[in-house]
């Protein structure tokens, strides 16, 4: 059974973009939003709005750069530059300087009012606690924690989906291909931290991630 | 014994200014910050800006545009008219028009990522339960699993303060008293909907729950 409306939080990223065609297949009608907190690689909203485009589902950026002007951090600033990728990453208790404090705190709350607004209960986000890179919110205590204050917050109840949450990159490359759309998630997207789209610089921690990701999922295919 | 630092939300109210007397009392040093989202009377912020200054605590305004961007309400919109006081609006379950969406929830992320930045862990916040007006993110339950999520968004350990949490109006104002504030309430405050400093314009649901608190609190002390 086809459920009715869904909001997406879409950056145009591998995950979230798994997501997005994840929540297409599953509901009538799809709402992406994405939020413009003053990162510094304009680009991921390009590829952003050319995802949805050829989705063909409603994107929208809201302005937030509050998110930003608290505290600062190495997606935002031109001045400090980002971390290399570090073995101890998942590990340590120390994170990496590309955390925003509270960015997905942020975007699910904003989520959450866009959604009431137009009726809407179902929230997507794409976060996994499997390749969590030391950020703190992308775990399900959190996201669990967070579900419980936005439906106290607003008496209303929200359901959070986190398809991702217990995937590993490798799994979330066989999710796109199951999904039929290895080809978009190869080209399309932007998850690298120094802007690169598609297969991205190979040296950030996020494209170490996802090449790695890749080359198991390629093997598990041979 | 004298605490070191804490934030206080800080809205130039009736309910914030006495928890911003309560928390100069306890802490070396207090930060109050306030929000600027767009509320159709600037004379909070100018009320606010004076009464902080009588006090002698730095005071800041964050712009955060997107938290009546999401959804309409009367505090920000011209084209509409706040909700007359009703006696039934503490018990009903459709909120007055002056709601603005997750208010609370959105005020006290921010709060905790400024506070984080700073080094700080105890946060102030003036709601009530017993005065709650319909709004749920007024309430303890709410409070309590919002320092929850932010806790685990952020793994740190924030504490909320909520000392106004189980005072009815009339007890708020003693609490001035004791504080030997009640001079500075009176007169330097703004809490009324429709933007009259001091004693308000005595029509909407703020005025009315603020006058017959004081006069109850002046009939306890006759």
């Amino acid at each position: 059974m086809t459920k009715k409306n869904a909001v997406v939080l879409f950056s145009g990223g591998q995950d979230s973009t798994t997501c997005l065609y994840l929540a297409k297949k599953e509901y009538q009608q799809v709402f992406a939003i994405g939020f413009d907190y003053g990162q510094r690689h304009k680009k991921e909203i390009e590829c952003a709005t050319a995802i949805a485009k050829k989705a063909g589902v409603a994107y929208e950026v809201l302005p937030v750069p509050i998110v930003s002007m608290l505290a600062p951090n190495a997606l935002t600033r031109a001045d400090m530059v980002v971390d290399k990728y570090s073995e101890q990453s998942n590990r340590t208790s120390t994170p990496p300087n590309t955390l925003v404090e509270g960015r997905n705190l942020f975007f699910l709350s904003f989520a959450a009012v866009y959604a009431k607004t137009r009726g809407i209960k179902d929230i997507f986000i794409g976060v996994s606690q499997t390749d969590y890179s030391g950020y703190p919110d992308c775990r399900l205590d959190f996201v669990q924690s967070l579900q419980r204050s936005l439906r106290l917050a607003m008496e209303y109840d929200f359901e959070i989906h986190t398809p991702l949450m217990h995937l590993d990159k490798a799994q979330t490359w066989e999710l796109a291909h199951k999904l039929g759309v290895l080809d978009i998630i190869q080209k399309d997207t932007l998850t690298c931290y120094n802007g690169v789209q598609g297969s991205g610089c190979g040296q950030c921690p996020a494209c170490v991630l996802r090449q790695r990701g890749y080359e198991q999922f390629v093997k598990n295919h041979s």
